[in-house]
């Protein structure tokens, strides 16, 4: 990881909560309106987008423009702009439009700035309920409307034991989705619907295991970083790096990722 | 249903509201602890129940006893207990305690109170989000942590635009699952893991279809209560009455009640 100034580390982080709320108020103006309508983004599946991925992405672009003019941006709406810096802001406005469309509070905004190596800091934002998780840059706390605690994973448990998160039962390719189902069947209980709260709760140290497969970068570079801060871990399904997206494995901890990637690879 | 004066009526929401303020203190006192852990009340599947289950149900009875003694209960975790006004307080303590323990906020604390009829008022709670859904007794309100609105379901839409949540991919028996899923191809969106907020969803206007298999009266009063008051319809998946449970399909109007009941039973 590059060396950033003590001066340079609080503006990064300054930056992206001015980012966070930024997208707080836009993805909540729409949020549960009967206004709010989704266009597909593809003609063979329903893959939604809506008004307030765009309005969220793009008051988030329009701070950085400000703020950040030298560091890149990779964003889920409006694509790749290049950058001085050697840093890259990643953005996903809404993870979880589905969620979103549906009124669920289990969407969220992902923030990070990556460098050569991959995400350095990233947060998990979930509007309506109000919460944030950071992680990465000496920082892993999550703040809520209870609490403001510490990010910590969980200890080391055995599969049978474990807990399992997936956005949808059909996880990736018929062949991906059976090895899923074959580590879902090892587990004390699998949980599906939860987008990037899911990583926000192995983060958390309440979740053992997400196996998600076909992200982005911009879906799991947060969660990267946010995790990673907690004391987890997380890599594809054959523990390369995964921050260019593909099949992930995130885990509370290096023996539960061992098993599940076990598993997933037909042990 | 029966008549209750104005004064009777005010009295069993006050009471409806001081068993939700009750219960969302109890769970909240055991909500994301790493000390939470569960029993299992069935020896072949885990079928979890923890001591935020117990206590929220004790601290309920503890006010019912004290202000409405004559009034019967029946309450998840400790059964039933008979009274004499011809009213039955109906308790989930915790409905969703896989969700509970997975640190997500989509389970909820359910309230309702039966006549002879069935349910005449209940509400669904979430502690952690902080929000709450009402109906019957001339009320069909939500409050949350942004804003306070009526409840009111969707419009009739086409199937094929439609949104349908349920708990679990495995609906029920093998037969049900298989009704489930034909049902679940013909909509838009189909959504996992929401427990009693996926009910609250409906009657606040984002979710078209809830359908489930295998439901307790304690799981599906509260929902039918909230449902109906904001405009919605809640069966069997015959059109039958649904309040001592069962199968059950929620729907936002009489329209997609019906779309959704023919694809169930075959057509």
């Amino acid at each position: 990881m590059r060396n950033l100034s003590p001066t340079e580390i609080d503006d990064i982080i300054d930056v992206a909560h001015a980012l966070a709320d930024a997208a707080r108020e836009a993805t909540l103006s729409h949020f549960r309106t009967a206004a709010l309508t989704a266009d597909t983004k593809e003609a063979d599946r329903f893959d939604p987008v809506t008004v307030a991925d765009r309005l969220s992405e793009e008051r988030m672009r329009a701070i950085l423009a400000a703020r950040r003019p030298q560091d890149a941006i990779l964003g889920e709406e409006y694509g790749a702009r290049p950058g001085t810096s050697g840093l890259t802001w990643v953005l996903d406005p809404i993870d979880g439009t589905r969620s979103y469309l549906a009124g669920t509070p289990t969407w969220g905004v992902l923030i990070s700035i990556a460098d050569e190596g991959g995400p350095i800091y990233g947060l998990i934002d979930q509007p309506y309920v109000g919460e944030r998780f950071e992680g990465g840059l000496g920082r892993a706390t999550m703040t809520g409307p209870h609490w403001t605690r510490p990010l910590s994973t969980r200890p080391a448990r055995p599969l049978g034991e474990a807990l399992l998160m997936s956005t949808f039962p059909e996880v990736g390719t018929p062949e991906e989705g059976a090895a899923f189902h074959r580590l879902s069947r090892q587990c004390r209980l699998t949980r599906y619907g939860t987008d990037c709260y899911a990583y926000a709760l192995v983060a958390a140290g309440h979740v053992d295991l997400v196996v998600e497969a076909g992200l982005q970068a911009y879906d799991v570079q947060a969660p990267i970083a946010v995790i990673t801060a907690a004391g987890g871990v997380v890599t594809d399904w054959q523990g390369n790096p995964a921050h260019q997206g593909g099949r992930i494995l995130a885990a509370a901890n290096h023996e539960v990722h061992a098993a599940a990637m076990a598993v997933l690879n037909g042990a």
